[in-house]
């Protein structure tokens, strides 16, 4: 008997029947003799309409409050999936985060998961029970409740996966798998039978939004094996594992992320220390920083670009204006019209021609390159907004498999 | 320093403005001096609404999973009201059932308080905070949600109440008070300053919908002094204790139920022990019988009428149909076309005049009586729909205070 760890984004929890799909496919996973236990995120635009609720009561709620609210979300979901999984007339319990064991830190908004006390899952298990967990929410040594933030209910499937040792974690969503890239954009993108943790944990921050990367790096260092699939087409999906088949293509996929911007700051003074200065201002914001160029300017002095996750653009510009003198800059400019195009694939590595095929493949297209950052398994390029989606399509047709 | 336990219903925390609405009064309550713990209930038809998606997805769901839905409504209208008064700028926490401390049994649904533990409570309010609680929930010896039935958000500010031994408790509802009659029905009602445990709780039971009985049976057995005041008019309230002063009024209350239905079994053998079967079989399915009336019919048989709460009607004819041969009865007929008219007064039961009196009211007003019931401190009477309005009016006239 395999114990199997199921999870459900809002999107296919979001109304009464796509609930009672999600409780066929737990109770089809039952019935072929496995334990399941089941992690649900709030329905469709649940957490939406309860953020706007405090918005409109208070924008500068307490993040405890908050969390206590948006808990709620989940509490619902899994209520419900429970009710749908009694109709068919299967043994079933929902568990809170706090019931299931899962305890966090306190940063509320954005709990870190710090361990996991599997004895009451263990006992609903051992009497044969499914097993429903509101997923992205937790309890912190306060018994308060927390939430674990973007992503937070892929982290608790693959942690309630590597607490309870099971023999895999499903994350189904309203995508049949990862795909070598966006089928919106590119017609004949593949979906990959396999990838490594490694390559996922790259596509994951560049902006494929299949699988939030906290929930990669967690299931790389607990060694869980990781499916996503569909939870609409009974198609098999992608596996996500340490070791994966050499395919044909050397490129696992291109992706683009829109949701950047770039920051340059002009006329720095060429001497130590400046850009620790300016990094240091941005931590202490918690603002994380990706590309970085830096580059000689005129007059002894130099620029620094970098990009920015877009929300916190305005937030890194206001705590950058306001100690322009303390690093000296001249002036601080920003394009928030650019995008990352990023090639990620475990083998290019040891393939210097990866990129120069990539830039060539931009060049024939006539896109220009404002930054380039590379990693042992990815490219990325910074590029105007507007050439994202011929970049992405250039990039894919320049690597795809010639078969 | 007094501590003052406060309690709003849904209507009071409907939307925005009525949660800011209340904030303000929760505030002004602690600005005045005063430690405040404020108990409130789901939003409007949040509960509803909850209900509603279970039904559709299982109208047969466990009890303890509808909980585990059901406690969120209150859990986001904690969370909201928390927010509004850290919005007026004061210290404030939100603690759900368990958070609080409180303890049931296991009955899903309809638990009864068991225990509350004030620890976490207490060390709040010695932080100098304001403290929301949940009302409605609390948590069994399994960790299990649980919610208190009807009327619990009430009786779960007066266990607060009464384990945090607070000066007194207000209940915030959509009413400024007690009425001598429904005000919507009688338009010189009179609101009454003080009513004591005794007849508040037979107005409880007869239909006054202010406030559940069971929150005013544990008022009365723990000495809570209780205010029943509204969260839209800023007018003293009624207060209901021990002993209250006498009143020009000897009748403090008429009141109407339309929530019953009479049911008679016709032809019973005039033998011991039928009507023990008849309400044994009753019991077993938890539904509660009211007036009872016995009749000796014809040719040594006899007839034995009863009513009870009309949702448990039709329970009540299947199982008394279902043994009609074990008590050898002829036929069952019922009647849900009907109305209890009530009086309370605590003076009653010394003034033998009082019944004949308000007979005689009826009589006046051509309405027939079908059966009647007295206690102590209140005298009901069955009669035809049609007529209660009329009833109520008759009779408060008769009683009013000649002033």
């Amino acid at each position: 008997m395999s114990l199997i760890v199921q999870k459900f984004g809002g999107t296919s929890v979001a109304d009464a029947d796509r609930i009672r799909n999600v409780a066929k496919i737990i109770t089809d996973t039952y019935k072929a003799g496995n334990n399941v236990v089941a992690v649900v995120s709030a329905q469709g635009d649940t957490t939406d309409d309860l953020i706007a609720k405090a918005a409109e009561i208070n924008p500068a709620a307490s993040k405890r409050e908050l969390d206590v609210l948006l808990s709620c979300g989940e509490q619902i979901s899994m209520s419900l999936l429970a009710m749908a999984i009694q109709k068919l007339g299967f043994p079933v319990i929902s568990l809170t985060g706090w019931q299931a064991g899962l305890k966090t830190d306190s940063a509320y908004g954005n709990a870190r998961i710090k361990q996991i006390d599997t004895d009451r899952l263990n006992a609903e298990l051992d009497k044969g029970k499914i097993v429903i967990i509101a997923g992205f929410q937790g309890i912190n040594k306060y018994d308060d409740i927390t939430t674990l933030g973007r992503g937070g209910s892929d982290t608790t499937a693959v942690a309630f996966a590597a607490a309870l040792k099971a023999d895999l974690c499903q994350i189904f969503t309203d995508v049949d798998g990862v795909y070598t890239a966006d089928p919106r954009i590119v017609s004949d993108a593949v979906k990959l039978d396999e990838i490594s943790y490694d390559e996922m944990l790259e596509l994951a921050s560049l902006g494929a939004q299949v699988l939030h990367n906290r929930s990669v790096e967690l299931a790389k260092k607990y060694h869980v094996n990781l499916e996503i699939l569909s939870s609409f087409k009974n198609v098999p999906g992608t596996k996500v594992k340490e070791v994966v088949n050499v395919e044909k293509m050397l490129v696992r996929g291109v992706t683009r992320d829109n949701d950047i911007a770039r920051i340059s700051i002009i006329g720095l003074p060429d001497e130590p220390g400046i850009a620790f200065k300016i990094f240091s201002l941005l931590a202490q914001k918690r603002i994380n920083v990706d590309i970085i160029l830096q580059s000689i300017g005129r007059c002894n002095t130099k620029d620094l670009s970098f990009t920015v996750a877009k929300p916190n653009l305005d937030a890194a510009l206001s705590i950058l204006n306001d100690n322009i003198n303390s690093f000296k800059g001249k002036s601080i400019t920003y394009d928030d019209h650019i995008s990352k195009v990023s090639i990620v694939g475990a083998g290019m590595e040891s393939n210097p021609g990866v990129a120069a095929k990539m830039f060539e493949a931009l060049y024939d297209a006539n896109i220009n390159i404002q930054m380039i950052s590379t990693s042992e398994i990815k490219i990325s390029v910074l590029i105007d907004r507007d050439d994202s989606e011929k970049a992405v399509k250039a990039i894919h047709e320049r690597f795809k498999p010639a078969d």
